[in-house]
């Protein structure tokens, strides 16, 4: 997906949130948000938000002088949800159709997105999200391609959402990858946050080499880019891959819920919508 | 009031959206965000928003090659309300109290505020506003100050809503000097407009020398500074008459609708609030 106008008035109030995670001091906050506001005439619409959104996040690390500003962040999300495990996984285990159960879990776990906001109540999210209708559900599709997959490239999002994706994972119960982060940016899932959310029971974990809260390819390693085209079946999660990989040929089902207006009109849906989306020839 | 950090983001913000009344042209609306960006650095926490506000619309004027790019908007916002005049009049007249119902009225015609939204409904914001309860209510200071009053000094905000402010001021029944900006900005009410409204028929219409959508007294003239000094009563109407002369020493009475968050914040109220507020000494 391209930049679009409202994405930089949005780049400016990204900046300023996630500054903010890292200190109070108005200041500082005054002199990324300069630095973002310089920057703004070098992005053109062609590129796609996440790349803005790294260039951002690498000011933030800059001022909070860590690597992983959202370390614990990401520890407690991660906590929360491995603490309702047991009880996600009889939801699926007493469902009449357990992989679409796996499926709308995961699209919930999706608001534990500090891009977005810092709030969000987990259990209120798998009550709405368990009833409520897809805007956009591609599930026979995806029903097939997961019985025919040898392999499936599952490529992650936020770490917390990770726990949601490993049952989904266990759910299809076919050889998985899961794509992480290379650094760590905004709450998007790192391999340590992988491993610490249990994934590498399920699946191996992968690192496309993105350093940006999204997927773009031209920015993975060439040994991702060659994944990302022989995998079987490829399963993006969340706003940031779709953004990153919304235009590429092959094949995608992307998961999400499209809390950006500016996301959910790129996909023509009604903003706050659930997505099991199949993109691709 | 100070410009806050989350007045920032706001600023490309009302810069898009100002730039759309004129243009669909995505390289220029682009170019304007590039602008706005580069100049956020020079912009101190210590001004106040309409300061700012002054800088992007005069840009937009510039786009457009147009003196009053909003001319046709406020002369359909006025028309409108013109339209419902003898119900407004009705409703006071009708009223036990009728200045606590013209004081409810011109707060409703708040919501004529392109700087906020373009799309309102009048009709419904009446209803709204006539029986919602004033979170800050400074109504019996208000009611004394009139009957004292030899003149009061009236600051307009918005064009379509001075039509409330007419039937507040007939129903005051004091000689009034109605103030409105030098320049148009934004759909703020100018000369021009207030005679459109017919406020010539109930008071004195009188620039302030703002160009800024607010009352940015130091750039206000002289004479204005006077009258302002003198007057016996100042109602000023709006979010940006309040960002301009909150920190004012002599007393205001601000009427409004906290549509904004920062400022409701910088109030302390809830958004949405409807204000009748006096201060200063």
């Amino acid at each position: 997906m391209r930049t679009y106008l409202d994405c930089f008035p949005c780049f400016v109030n990204q900046a300023l949130r996630s500054g903010r995670w890292v200190t109070e001091d108005e200041a500082i906050l005054k002199q990324l948000i300069d630095e973002v506001g310089m920057m703004l005439k070098d992005i053109p619409l062609t590129n796609t938000p996440p790349e803005t959104g790294e260039i951002i996040f690498k000011k933030v690390r800059e001022i909070s002088g860590e690597n992983d500003p959202l370390a614990a962040v990401k520890k407690r999300s991660t906590q929360e949800v491995l603490g309702i495990y047991p009880q996600l996984e009889e939801m699926v285990a007493a469902s009449d159709d357990p992989l679409m159960t796996a499926i709308r879990l995961a699209i919930a776990g999706n608001v534990i997105d500090f891009g977005i906001s810092d709030e969000y109540d987990i259990g209120e999210e798998i009550q709405k999200t368990i009833g409520k209708t897809f805007e956009i559900c591609d599930i026979e599709p995806f029903r097939s391609a997961v019985k025919r997959a040898q392999n499936i490239l599952y490529i992650g999002d936020n770490a917390g959402e990770s726990v949601f994706d490993r049952l989904l994972i266990e759910t299809m119960n076919k050889p998985t990858v899961y794509v992480v982060r290379e650094e760590p940016v905004l709450n998007d899932v790192t391999h340590d946050d992988a491993v610490a959310a249990g994934l590498d029971r399920v699946a191996s974990i992968y690192s496309s080499g993105s350093t940006a809260p999204g997927t773009i390819l031209k920015s993975c390693t060439r040994e991702f880019r060659e994944l990302f085209r022989d995998a079987d079946m490829v399963i993006a999660k969340g706003q940031g891959n779709y953004e990153g990989l919304s235009t590429e040929k092959r094949p995608i089902y992307f998961l999400l819920k499209a809390k950006c207006p500016v996301i959910a009109r790129d996909i023509g849906v009604k903003t706050d919508a659930i997505i099991l989306k199949r993109s691709g020839a």
